[in-house]
C-alpha cells in the first residue's frame, strides 16, 4: 500500500513498460495536484538509448514553461542523464519511489536547489530486483556508466 | 573556414534547424571517423522542451553501445541535460564550437573523464549571435536554468 497516488501512477507506467519488455522504471509530472505529463523506461522497446522514464515523460510535458516548478515522480533515483533534465526543466521537487536499485545523482539535484524525497519503497525496489534477476544483460546496459567518473566526482 | 569537417556537418544540423524555425544549435555523433548519427535542436518544432540537438543526435544513434566511445560534436558547449546525457552514454570526447554564448557544463564532462575541445569557432558564434537578436524569447526559454544552482555547485 502506498501513501502516495502519484507513486502509484509512476509504478503503473513501470508496469505498462515491462509489459511491453522494457526496463520497468516509470515517471509522472504533477503540477497544481494534477499529472501533466507521465512516461516510462522506452529504451528496449525504441532502442533509443536516451529514452529513460524521466525523459520520456518530460518530452511529453511540452514547453519548458509546463515543466518550471512541477514535481517528477518516478519509481528510481534518477541517473545523470535525469538529474541534468530535471534541473534544466527548472522541477522543483524530484519524489523517487527507491534509490537501493541505484543510488542516482541526488546530489546534482541537490546542489540545484531541487528538494528530494526518497520513499524507499518495497514495492518499487521488489519490482526491480525482480527484473534484474530475470534481465540481468538489460540492466547492465542500462547502466551503462563505468565507476571511473563516479570516483573522480568525489575531488570536487 | 573549419578545420573540421564534423563540426561542419554539425553547423549544417544547426542551420536547418534555424531554417525550420528553431534554435540552431547541431550536434553529430561520430565513430571510427563516421557520422553514426545527426541531431540538431528541435524544440520549438517538437514542441518538446528535451529535445536539445545533443538529446536529439544520442536518440537517433540507438542502443547504448553505438554510443560509447564515440566523438559528440556539436555547435554550443553541452548544458547540463546533455552533458548529463554525454556521460550516460559513454561519449569519450566532445568537440564544441564555442562557448561563448553559453559557457555550458564542461566541468560535469571532464569530472567523469570525458575529454573537451572548445573550437571556439567564429562562424558558430556568429550564428547564435545573430539568433538571439532576432529571438530572445526563445533564447530565454532555452537556457531555462536560474542562476541559484549554479552558484551553489561552487561550493562542492
Amino acid at each position: 500500500m502506498i501513501h502516495d497516488g502519484f507513486m502509484n501512477e509512476a509504478l503503473a507506467e513501470a508496469r505498462k513498460g515491462q509489459s511491453e519488455g522494457g526496463v520497468p522504471i516509470g515517471a509522472v509530472l504533477v503540477k497544481d495536484e494534477e499529472i501533466v505529463a507521465r512516461g516510462r523506461n522506452r529504451r528496449v522497446q525504441s532502442g533509443s538509448s536516451v529514452l529513460h522514464a524521466e525523459i520520456d515523460c518530460l518530452r511529453q510535458a511540452g514547453p519548458v514553461a509546463a515543466c518550471r516548478g512541477a514535481i517528477l515522480y518516478t519509481t528510481l533515483m534518477p541517473c545523470l542523464l535525469c538529474a541534468g533534465a530535471a534541473v534544466q526543466m527548472g522541477i522543483s521537487r524530484v519524489v523517487a519511489g527507491e534509490s537501493e536499485t541505484l543510488s542516482g545523482e541526488r546530489w546534482l539535484l541537490e546542489a540545484y536547489g531541487i528538494e528530494v524525497e526518497d520513499l524507499d519503497l518495497e514495492e518499487c525496489k521488489v519490482l526491480m530486483r525482480t527484473f534484474i534477476a530475470q534481465n540481468r544483460d538489460l540492466w547492465d546496459e542500462e547502466l551503462g556508466l563505468s565507476s571511473s567518473g563516479k570516483d573522480s566526482l568525489k575531488d570536487l
